[in-house]
């Protein structure tokens, strides 16, 4: 699907014996894709697959994981970009494994303290970013602002956002509030030539009224498994209220492409997966259960990361207000509130 | 309806010119309860009205109005519980002022270093208690052991869970994962009596698979609002989808019972609000746009907190529990993960 819509060549890293009769599949014109075996045949020329002889399994400890098995098709697939043979790598495995080597294989960017996860999520307008979503858990004011340029480059690289509006998630809108973190992040943010527009609330997520949503990675996380988790949940309590009587089953047929587009709208396959942002290089993390339209996907969004040079912007974006990377310690005191 | 349905006293506390005229209406049998004039006499026998001069704005910063505003309304509330003259206190605004009144007027409860905010949340089974949604925002291990444990004892009493499932917020079900005030509860929680199951993720919120989730009042306040906001966004959304053609404006009107009902399964108003634990006394707050349903539900659940002697019942509990309130040291050397 990506090969054929995109025009990009795409290697597949694994295990050769798991590989082979899916690709021999589809170069008859089988599988997932059904195209004339002519169409398939050209296709597959732009298909190439790399050994990778271990796995990282989802319940292992990434660093641990990463260390042992340097066979594992994630190292593998860091270590192609890193020799310049692949452009980015998508991933839909253990995710912290996928940040370790992508650190490991790629290094930081300049002037990055941690990379993170660019999370998209859908609003009532246009999609919006929140950064980081879950690579880091502890963080500093100047992780945080960290994430805002980063977030803010992937807003105006995938979205044509030429000024993304910056918020701080937090408790309250006024910049008094929020937990020790916040509140120093608050101060830094606000001495950047960032647009920030101040602390946002979790309300205001979907709504569209701001781009870029900056939050330490273990708030992020929360958010986007609890999005996901109402957004099942709610569907799953509709069709139980539907389901009640035949007045309301036949009325779901009629609104049925309203549900289908609803779905489209809020599905995360749509987005392909979540940038890790702030590496040597181009990683997306992909949701772990994937079908083929997220990764195909994922593989537009890979280049769309590197044709747009984002990591040079970023880069750019930070270099204009390094000034305020050195800023913790004096907000710290300015605030009154100590470093978190 | 309060009073009409539970038979309870009510009292208003507030400004005599502005209640006045609501009283009258309603007296007459006009308002919004629409009852015979004989009737509505005899419920205005049990609506009692206590003066207060004073009130605390919204953007007011919470200890400096309590402190500068005596008259307000939320501290004369709280200074009629302390005298015994009301049993419980519910308001709907500001909640910072809110929990400050309490906190002064009635004092915490034994062995609670802070009292917290116990949000309710809808699930595809039995509704779930939240602990804290916004109290406190920067806790300790042991703020979070005390928030498992009054959550545990509210969600026995309001909704007859005997043994209620104990989850920790994280980003990972092991318990490794997640950030040090998340590992370090970890242990705490492990070691207590409590039917703890471990760590829970946002998608595990509204199956109904957890009684109660714990999490500092940061994380939780941006989960209530974040769900609020998602699950108007969700309605808007799919309202859209369903207004572009007539085929599927047809199919709503049918389906429109089921949206209702679906409706008032989410609706916060069925809850009255979200109880205010660990005080030497029962407030509950309200969302800021309640409705009369939701201070009606509020006047029961404060009621309810009162006859089942909640607090007992959480001093009882910490009391078997005591041995864990100086572990927070002790947790941090063992896991060599210092206190946040």
């Amino acid at each position: 699907m990506a090969v054929r819509e995109y025009g990009h060549d795409v290697t597949l890293v694994g295990d050769p014996a798991a590989l082979k009769p899916l690709l021999e599949d589809s170069r008859r014109g089988r599988g997932r894709l059904r195209v004339p075996a002519a169409e398939a045949k050209r296709l597959h020329e732009k298909i190439h697959v790399e050994v990778a002889t271990q796995v990282v399994g989802m319940d292992e400890t990434p660093l641990e994981a990463i260390r042992k098995k340097k066979g594992a098709s994630i190292c593998v697939a860091f270590d192609l970009l890193k020799q310049g043979r692949v452009d980015a790598v998508a991933s839909a495995g253990n995710s912290g494994a996928t940040l370790a080597a992508a650190v490991k294989s790629l290094g930081r960017l300049k002037n990055i303290a941690r990379p993170g996860i660019a999370g998209i999520f859908p609003t009532l307008q246009q999609p919006l970013v929140m950064m980081d979503v879950g690579a880091n858990v502890d963080c500093r004011p100047n992780h945080l602002f960290q994430f805002a340029v980063m977030g803010a480059a992937f807003s105006q690289i995938q979205f044509g956002i030429e000024s993304p509006r910056i918020g701080l998630l937090s408790i309250g809108e006024e910049g008094g509030k929020g937990n020790a973190l916040v509140k120093q992040t608050h101060e830094l943010l606000k001495q950047s030539n960032l647009n920030y527009i101040g602390n946002v609330e979790g309300k205001d997520t979907f709504q569209g009224n701001v781009d870029v949503i900056v939050c330490d990675g273990f708030v992020g996380n929360v958010c986007l498994k609890l999005s996901e988790g109402l957004a099942e949940a709610m569907v799953a309590m509709l069709r139980d209220e539907i389901a009640k009587n035949i007045k309301s089953k036949v009325g779901y047929l009629l609104t049925r492409d309203a549900f289908s587009n609803f779905k489209k709208r809020t599905d995360y396959a749509e987005y392909g997966g979540a940038p890790l942002l702030g590496c040597n290089g181009a990683g997306i993390i992909c949701h772990g259960r994937s079908n083929a339209l997220a990764i195909k996907n994922a593989v537009r969004v890979g280049a769309e990361l590197v044709r747009s040079r984002i990591n040079d912007r970023i880069t750019a974006m930070l270099d204009g207000s390094r000034h305020l990377q050195i800023l913790d310690e004096k907000v710290a005191e300015a605030t009154g509130v100590p470093i978190p």
